[in-house]
């Protein structure tokens, strides 16, 4: 029968338990063919990991505010204290369901500033977001290109909840080697109708395509998605922060 | 080199001109192999068609709401006129850029009730959502089997904005043979650690993932998704409705 266009997304095998200052690069590049235009995908969780993102509970002193959103939230206050240093606004706060929505320094709108438990060896431990997740991906591009000699774009993605919909789903945090958005307003359709408000979150969907592969109690940290070669570029291109609604475009702040 | 996991996304080629009456499973199985546990994935607009789903907005008579939101908006006030009729409530409407998000029959929250006008070929003529888009995909999904012998799952996809994030993303507003969500709640993960919210949204991410070998002018209006038959049941399963997040469950009414 005829083939039409195919994307495969494979996980990586084989990547050891990540310590602070792993280089994801050569490991990825040892573990499986990296060709242009694949595009690897990498969870935060061991970003994280490996840029010393983990802390320690016990050693969180909470402050005045982060004590009274704890008691009313039924959050520990040290994980509330950990969520207002990384955020810079709270966008909700629902003490009926225990839930704490804020936006981090980066702009990005989810629960608890994205700080998570799971997954970590040490119970107590906490994973805060990349610092700086578009630079995070850039880094292991280059390390990638030193080691493989070859130029994939890197998406680094995290789970997040939406309004509206249950259930979370992978999103990019960060990104080098390929534009959060395919866009095409101004263009037009098979028909010659312009298409009034057609910009694809192409990097949230690859993020998506590439959870499809894990296994949340596996430890599946990367994916390689290949057949999206005409996304990827050799600059490393704007980052996650030009998919991020301003203020003025955004209607539920 | 080692071999992880793998997902294949495949376009399904060679669909004709979709009319009134079509029927999918006999063409879907005639273009492609369909296996067991595979899913297909089939874009909104194609089905709407089929299912007669178009108005020219020269038919339409809007009310005076219609016309007061439409000058309002800036909007077709037929146009405003349908997204009132195939709403239950309007979530924002903002006139400085011309918006109107609507809580559809069914419960999405979407842009002009997912009513939309590109890759038509009738300039004036509008496609409407599927009355019920679950009740789509499990006649589709029974029109595979009978042309095909096999149960694949079905996913009836529509590109809705975010809040927060610019751009579209694919999402499943209709299924059979699979469920929306895959539940990790209450289980642990490697560490021992409960996973505390993890409930994924994996129709969702599969329609996302299936977005990503289509080209918008191109007519790409079906996918074919293989290696996910662990999700894939022999029940057609709840329907979307299962995702819909009930008003107490939802902080961005």
């Amino acid at each position: 029968m005829e083939q039409g266009r195919e994307i495969t997304v494979t996980a990586v095998p084989g990547l050891p338990e990540i310590v602070p200052g792993f280089e994801f690069g050569a490991a990825l590049a040892g573990s499986v063919d990296i060709a242009d235009g694949d595009v690897i995908v990498i969870s935060q969780k061991v970003v994280s990991k490996a840029e010393n993102r983990l802390v320690d509970l016990s050693a969180v002193e909470p402050g005045a505010v982060a004590q009274k959103m704890g008691a009313e939230l039924d959050h520990d206050p040290r994980l509330v204290e950990l969520i207002l240093r990384e955020s810079r606004r709270i966008v909700r706060a629902d003490p009926e369901r225990g839930i704490l929505i804020t936006e981090t320094r980066h702009g990005f709108v989810c629960a608890n500033a994205g700080i998570d438990a799971s997954n970590l060896r040490h119970p107590g431990t906490v994973a805060l977001l990349p610092e700086d997740p578009d630079g995070s991906a850039r880094r292991i591009r280059a390390e990638i290109t030193a080691a493989a000699g070859t130029r994939p774009a890197v998406i680094i993605s995290d789970s997040f909840g939406r309004a509206w919909r249950l259930g979370q789903v992978e999103v990019a945090i960060g990104m080098a080697g390929i534009g959060p958005l395919d866009d095409w307003r101004g263009r037009t359709d098979r028909a010659g109708t312009v298409l009034e408000a057609t910009s694809i979150g192409i990097a949230d969907e690859i993020a998506a395509a590439a959870d499809l592969i894990r296994d949340k109690t596996s430890g599946t940290p990367a994916a390689l998605v290949r057949g999206l070669g005409r996304y990827v570029g050799a600059d490393d291109g704007p980052g996650c922060g030009a998919q991020i609604r301003s203020g003025s475009e955004d209607l539920f702040r």
